[in-house]
């Protein structure tokens, strides 16, 4: 007899989105007239940068030529991209990352979702709360999670962020071996420094710990302090895996290219306490279960980082920064306390009601689609997260609805 | 202490390709003057269709415009393709699949790879010998196997193909909850016929066993009485998933797109025999741990179906299936028993000696590299795979000089 995974049963529905949907729906149905500005969910709306729209043409017509068509790439990704990322995102930061310590992948959620294979069952797993969900489920699926109360999975070790950590957790008194960090925040847009990045680091050392460093919004950081990457970290290399992602950097969300840095000195340890190489174990994983990223789109990949696509891509993510600064002064000038918008795309706002209530009033009375923190875990409860992702027009008449439905 | 999945370290090294690189290489390098022709893997050569160039190309383009942008689609893919493939590849073929059944993604190694993740540990797990390896070692590294032994992992049930049965081995007489099965095949290139499938049908009826149903060659099928689908069996739609791929129908090996089909009513079980639906465990994995293919490469997928598409699709079909024909016509007009190469793209040679001595052969004498038969498991010995996927000079060529060689 076929039997199942029993684990999938542990998991709660994923209903944030789809209850988000539902309640839009209504309001739009009850009033067809009203206009609906959607702040919600995470997803860009600018057109892809034109020079990675030109590679990315030039790489179809290759593949539509003899002499030029590409069948199977290299699983970890073509070189001409690697070697890239390596130069551009790390080298000129002063971090020695190499090419082939980089793989490519169609998305941050599949790295982040996929990487915890590699790792025992009977591991200790750190998330943060609030949290994007991926990392939770994906645990839950495998068994290192029991059954879900009170919104919160028995076996994980919750890291909490609240106003009073300033949404940055420190790491936790008793035992963690897989700890999930997300700086720039997905939710709350708050950033990590170097010191409590430090502190992270030793952690995973002592512990022999390991971080997965999901850096998906690196890109919007304007704060020159903030490290961009766990790596800038000394002795990081040792105990961290990084995730990037192009979606909000360059908007391919539709597009689909990422990639998972893996230096080649990362270990993981067997029951016996004898060290093995990640890089090994994930390029194994990521060959069998993979078979790389289509040509075309690593060919507009290449382009975020050569002739004019550096510039078309700041001049997206400044386009997005100043909706969140726009966004942040006024609901700060309406008397909310407000986290991220300055190095992050979110607005992470305390609402001082519950979320749900405060999604309804926004929704009812401004016509604003917000995110409620509730969703990304019990200490979302009481705020909600603001998009940075729309038109400035857009960005603007849904600040100026909201001032006028809570003055 | 972070520890490792110890599943990997069960895993023998995948040589096979590696070692025919090294062995081509070390040639090349003593003979610089020698022409190699490669009929080894089995990747395409051909450009993509024009109709699907255009296609994809336009996609692009929209990406590239505010109005047509496009950010995350549906994970489970456009409606745009799930509606094309459910009506031309199975409702033309008398097959009630609808659009919603069918899941779009990167791959059919992503899918036939991830699909195990649905499933208990401790089920028994059936596999083809000869094998593409993707089946075996992704339940290896699930736990579901032993270690490895003359080749063999412990814990399988391998379903062996000889010359016997025709390569297509009938059920087994013991247990076995799931079981792989690849028809046309790779590497042998044989095909089930209805009634052999519906004996599996029956067998996973009467065990509650789920088959997974490998038909990422079913365009090279031309006999007319073969079934393209697993689902033209009756009852399948409650035991079988059929992955699918665009891979060597249409050229897409570095485009990336495939898909999986789930009927609505397929059913796997907890440990106290109450059913489950198979379509909404897959729709949790698919949504949690995958984010949808890149847009303009669904539009090029569907070309495959509008338009120039299909006769496009058709000609490059036919142009490598005319070198199946030439091949398997001369490797047995040589006195060598063959398979394959009438509804597959691959020709499976009984060498008359062990396979990579047969291999080395060719390649000194010939300059021709095939793929071992032992690469593909413990009953591919004595055998080599030699692939349709190349021009028509080159296979005409290479059938030249492995006459001259063999002669």
């Amino acid at each position: 007899m076929i039997r199942i995974n029993e684990n999938y049963l542990k998991l709660t529905s994923s209903y944030l989105f789809v209850e988000i949907a539902k309640r839009v729906a209504d309001f739009q149905k009850q009033n067809p007239d009203k206009e609906i500005i959607r702040l919600g969910i995470g997803d860009v709306t600018r057109p892809l940068p034109k020079a990675c729209v030109d590679a990315f043409a030039k790489g179809v017509a290759e593949m539509g030529a003899e002499g030029s068509f590409r069948g199977y790439g290299p699983e970890q990704g073509y070189a001409f991209l690697r070697e890239q990322i390596a130069k551009t995102d790390y080298k000129s930061r002063g971090v020695d990352i190499h090419a082939d310590e980089i793989f490519i992948s169609d998305g941050s959620k599949c790295d982040t979702g996929n990487i915890q294979e590699l790792f025992a069952n009977d591991i200790s797993v750190a998330v943060p709360d609030p949290v994007y969900p991926v990392y939770v489920d994906t645990n839950v699926m495998a068994g290192r999670s029991g059954y879900s109360a009170d919104g919160r999975y028995g076996g994980f070790v919750y890291l909490e962020g609240n106003s009073a950590n300033g949404f940055v957790p420190s790491p936790p008194s008793g035992r963690a071996d897989l700890i999930y960090l997300c700086f720039p925040n997905n939710p709350t847009g708050a950033v990590a420094t170097k010191a409590q990045l430090k502190e992270w680091v030793k952690y995973a050392k002592t512990h022999k710990a390991l971080i997965l460093f999901d850096a998906a919004y690196e890109a919007f950081i304007t704060d020159k302090s903030i490290p961009h990457s766990i790596y800038e970290i000394q002795g990081a290399k040792d105990v961290a895996i990084e995730f990037r992602s192009f979606s909000k950097t360059a908007g391919f969300t539709g597009t689909r290219c990422a990639f998972t840095v893996i230096p080649s000195t990362c270990k993981a340890y067997d029951k016996d306490g004898n060290w093995h190489l990640l890089h090994g174990m994930w390029n194994r994983r990521h060959s069998t279960k993979f078979n790389g990223v289509s040509y075309p789109v690593q060919r507009a990949a290449e382009a975020v980082y050569t002739g004019d696509g550096p510039a078309q891509v700041r001049e997206i993510i400044d386009y997005y920064m100043a909706n969140a600064k726009l966004i942040k002064e006024k609901m700060t000038s309406l008397g909310y306390n407000c986290t991220g918008g300055i190095n992050g795309p979110y607005i992470w706002v305390e609402c001082g009601s519950d979320s749900w209530s405060f999604f309804d009033m926004l929704l009812s009375k401004a016509g604003v689609v917000c995110t409620p923190g509730a969703g990304f875990g019990r200490c979302g409860e009481g705020f909600i997260r603001i998009s940075a992702f729309n038109s400035r027009e857009n960005v603007e008449r849904a600040m100026r609805k909201i001032e006028g439905a809570v003055k």
